[in-house]
């Protein structure tokens, strides 16, 4: 694993600013789900997270139901308004052009370009996101107070674009485990200039990426981390790696719009009581961060693709808030004020949480199951007894005869903590404990 | 099905209108739980339900623990005082009489003549009723203010009255569907006039059925309306038809009380999550009226029937409060201006709804398991991207999502809809769209 | 069983007098887990309870992961102030010595002495209970207000005490059942002068043991009550008697801290959903007692034992209150000011009451499953009908109804109960009228 030395230790500085610095740098790239943009997005984070394994899948292979896109390349766009000024250009945003339009350079009448025109009456400053990646079309995004401006005449338009053959490309880091069940932190990297939706996301998951090669041990669990684009990526990856996921997967989340002042929002796994849940719900009641738990529903992100019924996976997402409930969703307001280092900050510990309590969660089973164990002859209880209720390490002692109590097989590490009302990342160390006085030991199964 | 047309169509004006003035048609009729009075019943819900199948059961036959009572035809009846003057009769009113009283004509004292009269002491002004099916005895019933005129003295009684060998009758209307899964719908009348309890069952069920007939399609399920006497009609028609119940019932109602201004009131089946349940529940659940949902429980009606141990039937009863929180029960008080033409076409349009919940809940199974389908090239998305929470036919995308998720062979339309909150009769014409691109496909049993 | 003749009924006065006053003659009794106190106090209690077979584990046996103590006599036991001023004494308090010391008689300065000293700050005029029964050594336990008037200088110590082989010993009383069912109300006996925890649970465990032999009848189920030191017993017990427990127990309880006046609290068993559990929160659901239902968990008393994950068994805990929240606990303030005749008694009705639900709780099974019987011609029904809701008896009507729906071999009579919402033991005596009617019988296993 020489590779893992390749990445550079955390920068000085909080953790939240550098996130955000690190979306700052991503931000102004003309991303796209396949091409150029992308490619120099992942090597970028690749600074951050080391280095990537890429899977490439060729334009035109079908993959389940959906086909492979071509790559787009936007050199250049703008449009010119009768008197020849340009109005509208590339310049100012990547927003501006509709992704995946085909090449066009034309003059047309105001009328003739007004169905190429995307603007939003409801937001007069915002310009629209949007896109066109299954059907050959042109188009240009701006904003109702600008297209209110446009005056009759004739018009130029340019789109330098090209649409090739190419490939789709996504991103993965493996960090092996010590045991082969496996971890899925996904996240999305195709949107162009949008800080919540999607930069948030892959700046956390390549801080994840890092933390989780900086560990001293091997892991417990193996975890891949995937940066793709939305959608069609998860179908490509799954249409490769479904039947490993199938077998291997214990919990996933697709982490998205984790930047935004929101609450965290657990939006839970489709099965709905999937390892995943049950990590990350421990981690929220166990936080004082404000937080809420929902039930899966299709529609938002990926995890539509992952929860699809047949696959069914064991994945959730843990984010800020849902995407429905903020105006400035795909839309240029989605800037890099919209996000912040503190909230980033919150969710890459929120986050890191998770896979604490992914990593403590053994299935212990106790040596002793009829009666308690005596735990004074083993030096692990006062021999003076009786003082129990003012006892300094009480909450010690009370977690030892949970863990005793409810490692009984059926429960693992997080569901006994979950039956005494105690975080897991708590309960470990005594596990540890009771593990070295041979009264816990690892099932074997 | 020739006998179809022969019903004739809802007659102008409201369809509340209408059910009331069908229930003063049927109120003075003097019903028992065999006789005269009920062929006459069934022979007018006819006019407005259609020809009915009838199922007789001779007087003295045994049907499971209950013996079939007589016929019992009432011809006269009165009280004359020691003055001779006639201070009860049956030309007031039919509850005079305790039903199946046997006949008798005598002279006897005020004192003689106490044991065999019925009142109600906390309800001065109303007359109760009663009943003697399988006891040979006879009484009047009479308000309390009525017998406290009473003087000593010799009185003569009349009750003309026959009890004679020969059937029970039950009138019953097949709705044959394309499947062999079954509906049932009943309810009773044997009572004489009370207008809740029963009138107001009968007529909105007399509805249902020329509205199920009045169908320009075969109905998905087979419905079966069933007009019996309470208690001794239930056990009888179960007797002879319980067995094809057990095997094809998937839903079944005992319509009862509908006509009070009470709020809508849901009794679940004993077995507490049938489809039964589930459709009523959703059908309230997605309404404006206000409503309850109650647990099963054994006293009240013919539920305790079909819902007895050996049956255990999928059978509830939405009516409107419950039997034992009005005051009016089973008493002269329960006229017919307790019921009103709007709270009868309330109970109505609920059962139908019902009734639509039912035929929308078919099982439709996703094609595309793996991954969600593109939905694009089927020309069922829009095709520039991007747009979704500013779309307008946003739900329509939403309900699709939710069914090409949980149509997954484990839900049936209605359980997809509860998980997405959906009322099943506004995604069933979704789930028809998606039928089309054959994306979902009737399940095969 | 001549033996259960021996034993004296109830004397006069209330049963909280009676208890409170036996409380009272056991409270000054120098108890431990082994020796002479212990003997005392059970030949004390079987005046009240009846003979008790004794159960004897040598000292040295090995029980499960324990091992039997040696017995302790404590003689006399004092500390002498360097002005020879006897400034801590046996006489005024059994709590004083640590319990199981080892017996030591020497001078030592007051810098010497303090480690062999407990005392609160917290609570600067109680006497803390230390115990240590594993761990040879001797110390003193005083309040912090006695400890900080000790002077420098040179104190003398006695504890003329002895450790000896001999027996761990505990009290059983058997009442033989109809049934091979087995019942289980242990509590224990091991801790010197408190009264609440403990003395309250031998008191009323005693009076119960008591009513249980004063029966006309054999009861149903064949009862255990046990008598035995905290912790150890428990243990000794289940290694000897553990397999039988596992193939008879159907509900146990651990009687203990029932003299308080904080409200009965149940402790539910690790199951959760045992016979003692719905017995025990029946008996409070329909109690007028201020009360609440906890889950179980591991610390506090003998259900640790018992609910260890190999035994797993159906034993809760009726208790007042909880160990934690109360600061007299474990201290001298828990004295027979802390009890009250009051709450001694309500806590024996309790447990009383549960004995009545246990033993009304048969299954009973319906005799008529398809449609419910005729009533009627059985003479258990009114033959007048229709007066259903102004019955006089229709409480009792309508629990037949429950009990011949509900009595369909998949409920007992405490589940058909809790369907219902009726208290078990107003049922029973119409389920009785119904086996007399020959339409509920005994299940056969």
């Amino acid at each position: 694993m020489a590779e893992l030395a390749a990445i550079s230790p955390a920068p000085p500085g909080t953790i939240g600013d550098e996130l955000h610095a690190l979306a700052s740098e991503l931000f102004p790239i003309t991303r796209s789900v396949a091409g150029p943009g992308l490619r120099e997005t992942l090597e970028i984070l690749e600074l951050t997270a080391g280095p990537m394994q890429r899977h490439r899948f060729a334009t035109g292979d079908r993959v389940f139901d959906w086909t492979v896109p071509h790559e787009w390349v936007l050199r250049d766009a703008w449009i010119k308004d009768p008197a020849g000024r340009t109005v509208v250009t590339l310049g100012d945003s990547n927003l501006h052009v509709v992704s995946h339009s085909v090449p066009v350079h034309e003059r047309l009448s105001l009328t003739e370009l007004q169905p190429h025109l995307h603007s939003l009456p409801d937001q007069p400053d915002a310009i629209p996101y949007r896109t066109s990646y299954y059907e050959k079309a042109w188009g240009f995004c701006l904003s109702q107070r600008q297209r209110n401006a446009l005056v009759p005449g004739e018009y130029e338009v340019l789109i330098d674009a090209e649409l090739a053959a190419g490939h789709l490309e996504l991103g993965e880091i493996t960090i092996p485990g010590r045991t082969s069940q496996e971890v899925l932190l996904t996240t999305y990297c195709c949107h162009p200039s949008m800080a919540n939706n999607e930069l948030s996301g892959p700046v956390v998951v390549a801080a994840l990426a890092r933390m989780l090669r900086n560990r001293q041990n091997r892991p417990r669990l193996t975890y891949r981390l995937l940066f793709a684009p939305e959608t069609i990526g998860a179908v490509a990856y799954l249409s490769r790696f479904g039947e490993r996921l199938r077998e291997r997967l214990v919990a996933g989340y697709v982490v998205t719009c984790v930047g935004s002042q929101a609450e965290l929002t657990y939006k839970r796994s489709r099965l709905g009581d999937t390892l995943a849940d049950r990590a990350a719900e421990h981690v929220l009641r166990h936080s004082t961060w404000p937080h809420r738990v929902i039930d899966f529903y299709p529609p938002c992100s990926d995890e539509r693709q992952y929860c699809s019924p047949g696959f069914n996976l064991p994945v959730g997402s843990l984010m800020r808030g849902s995407y429905d409930e903020w105006p400035e969703y795909h839309t240029s307001l989605d800037d890099l004020s919209y996000v912040t280092p503190e909230t980033l900050a919150e969710s890459f510990a929120a986050y890191r949480r998770i896979v604490e309590a992914l990593e403590a969660d053994e299935t212990l089973v106790v040596t002793v199951p009829y009666c308690e164990p005596q735990l004074g002859r083993r030096g692990l209880y006062p021999t003076t007894g009786g003082a129990w209720h003012v006892q300094q390490d009480r909450q010690r002692l009370e977690d030892m005869m949970f863990l005793l109590n409810y490692c009984d097989g059926e429960h693992d590490l997080l569901a006994a903590a979950d039956r005494c009302g105690r975080p897991v990342w708590e309960l470990r160390p005594v596990a540890d404990q009771l593990v070295a006085a041979e009264l816990l030991r690892l099932e074997r199964h």
